[in-house]
C-alpha cells in the first residue's frame, strides 16, 4: 500500500504537470518564479527551505508543509532544527497551528522510518 | 464507486439540509443572503460565479471551490476562463494556493469526463 | 470500524504525545498554556470551551472544532447552545465557514448517536 | 479633539448608514443577520458579544474588536471577564494577536478612563 | 491637503518603485506575473479587475481594494456592479469584512467626488 | 517629531507593559514562550528571527513586521537577505502581501537612515 508520502508525492507530481498543461502564462511565470525564490543566493537553500516551512505551518498549509519538510531534510537541516521551526511556527500561529503539527510531525516519522524517497 | 463529484454532492447536501433542521433562525435567513447574492442583478450569474470561485481558492476552501466549478460549468463559464480565475487566484494568493489548484484541477477533469450531474 | 470520533481521538492522544516527546521547551510550554488558558476563573470552563469553539470556527479548523465541539458537551453546552455558537461564527466568518460547519454537525450528530467517549 | 472611542463610532456609523443606503438587497439582509446573530437565546446577549468578540480578535480586526469591546462593557462583562477572553484570543491566535491585543487594551483603557459613551 | 485617494496613489507608487530598486529577481518577476494575470485574455479586463476586488476584500486589504476600485472604475465597472462584487465579498467573508466594506465605500465615494486621477 | 520608528517602539512596550499588569497568567505565560522560542538553540538567534520575519509578512502583520525587521538587524542579518525574505514571503503570500511588502522597505529605509535606536 502506498505510505502518505509516497501518496502526496504522486498526487503533487501528477497534478503538477497538468496545471503546468493548462497553457496559462500567468500560473506557468508564477512556478518558474516559486523555484527561482528557494535558489541559493544571500541566503542558502537550508535557510530559505525553513523559510518556507514556517510560513507553510502558520499559514496551515498540510500539503505544503509536508513538501518543505522533505526539502529541508534533502538539504540538511537536521531534526531538532526541523523542531525549532515548529516551535516558532506553533508561537507565531497559536494552537489553531496544533493539528496541522501533528500531521507534520506524523510525516517527518514516516519520512524517518522510510528514508528520503529518490529525487 | 462514488466519485469524487458525486460524493462531494451527497454530504453537501445531506448536511446543508441537517443544517436547516437545526431551526436557528441567523443560520437559515443567512442561508437564504447566500443564495440571493448570486442571483443576477447589476452583474450576471456567470461572472457572480466567477466572483464566488476566485474568492474560494484565495480563502483556500477546497469545497467551497468544487462547488463553484460547478456552478460556473453550469452558467457556461468556459475552462479557458477558468484557468484565468485560477492565475489570478494564484497570483493575489501565492503558491500557498497551489495544493487547493491541484485539488481544482482534479475535481475539473473529473467533471469534464463524467460531464455535468443532473441539477 | 473505527468512528470518525474514536479516529479523531486516536489520531490526536498518539500525536501529541509524540510531539511532546520531541524535547522543545517552547512547544512543551505551550502546551501548558494552553490547558491553562481553558481552566475555570472569572470565567467558567464552559464559556471558555464556547469562546475556543467559536474561534476555531472562524479559524476553520475542522480538528480544532471537533475538539471543542467534545469539550462544550463535556462541560455541559446543550445543543440549542451550540447552534447558537454555530450562528455567531457563520455571520463572523462568512459562507467560507460553510463547509466546516457541515462537517461540525455531522460530528456533532455521531457523538449523539454513540453518547460521550470515557476521557 | 475626538478620543479614539468617538472617532470610531462616528466613522462606524456613517459608514454603515452609507453602506445601507447602496441599496443592495445582500448586503442590506446580511446586516440584519447579524442583528441578529447577537439577540439573546439559548445564550445571554453577554455571552454572545463575548464570542463575537474572541472571533474578531483571532481574525485581527481592530474595529471589530473595538466594537465588541464596547458592546461587552454594555452588557455588563467584567474587566476581569474581558481579560479571559484576551488569554483564550491569545492562545487559540498566537503572537500574530499581539498588536491587535495592544491595540484592544489600549481601546478599553480609554474606555473606562471616559465612561461609556451614550448608546 | 492630501485627499485619501491622492495620498494612497503617492505612497504606493514610491514604494512600488523602491520594491522594484531592491534588485531580488523573485520580486521582480513577481511583479511582471502580477501585471500579466490582469490583462484580457478568455476573459476582459472587466471582469478580472472585479475578480482582483473581491478577493482583496475577503482577505481583508484595504490597499489592495483601494486599488481594485480605481481599476475597476478606469476599466468601466459601473458602482451597480461594484456594490454587486461588496456584496458577494460580505457574503462570503462575512462580518469581520464589513470595517474593510465601510473604507471600500468611503474610497469610492471620495473618487466619485473628484472624478478618476489622471493614471 | 518621532519617527516611525519611535513611535512604533513607544507604543509597543508601552502597551505591552500594560498587557502584563491585567494580571492574566496565561498572558504572561504566552509572552514568556514568545521569548523563548527566539532563543539560540540548534538555529541561531539570526536565523529564528528570519523564520519570525517571514512567518509575519505571510500572516500580514505590519506591526510584528516591522519588530523583525529591527531584531533581524540587531542580530546582524543583511539588507540582502532581508530582501530575499521578503522574496519568500512574497512568493508564499502572494500579490496580497506586497501592500504590507511597501510598509516593510518604508521601515527598513527609516532604519537605515537612522541607524539601530538602542536596545
Amino acid at each position: 500500500m502506498a505510505s502518505r508520502v509516497e501518496e502526496f508525492r504522486e498526487f503533487r507530481s501528477r497534478m503538477n504537470a497538468r496545471i503546468l498543461e493548462l497553457d496559462n502564462r500567468s500560473i506557468k511565470r508564477f512556478f518558474g518564479v516559486d523555484t527561482l525564490a528557494y535558489q541559493a543566493g544571500a541566503l542558502d537553500a537550508r535557510t530559505k527551505e525553513m523559510l518556507g516551512l514556517v510560513a507553510s505551518i502558520v499559514l496551515r498549509c498540510d500539503d505544503c508543509v509536508s513538501y518543505h519538510i522533505l526539502e529541508c531534510k534533502r538539504a540538511g537541516v537536521s531534526d531538532a532544527e526541523l523542531h525549532e521551526v515548529f516551535g516558532i511556527a506553533l508561537v507565531v500561529g497559536g494552537s489553531i497551528v496544533v493539528p496541522h503539527l501533528r500531521r507534520a510531525v506524523a510525516f517527518l516519522d514516516e519520512l524517518n522510518e522510510q528514508g528520503l524517497p529518490p529525487e
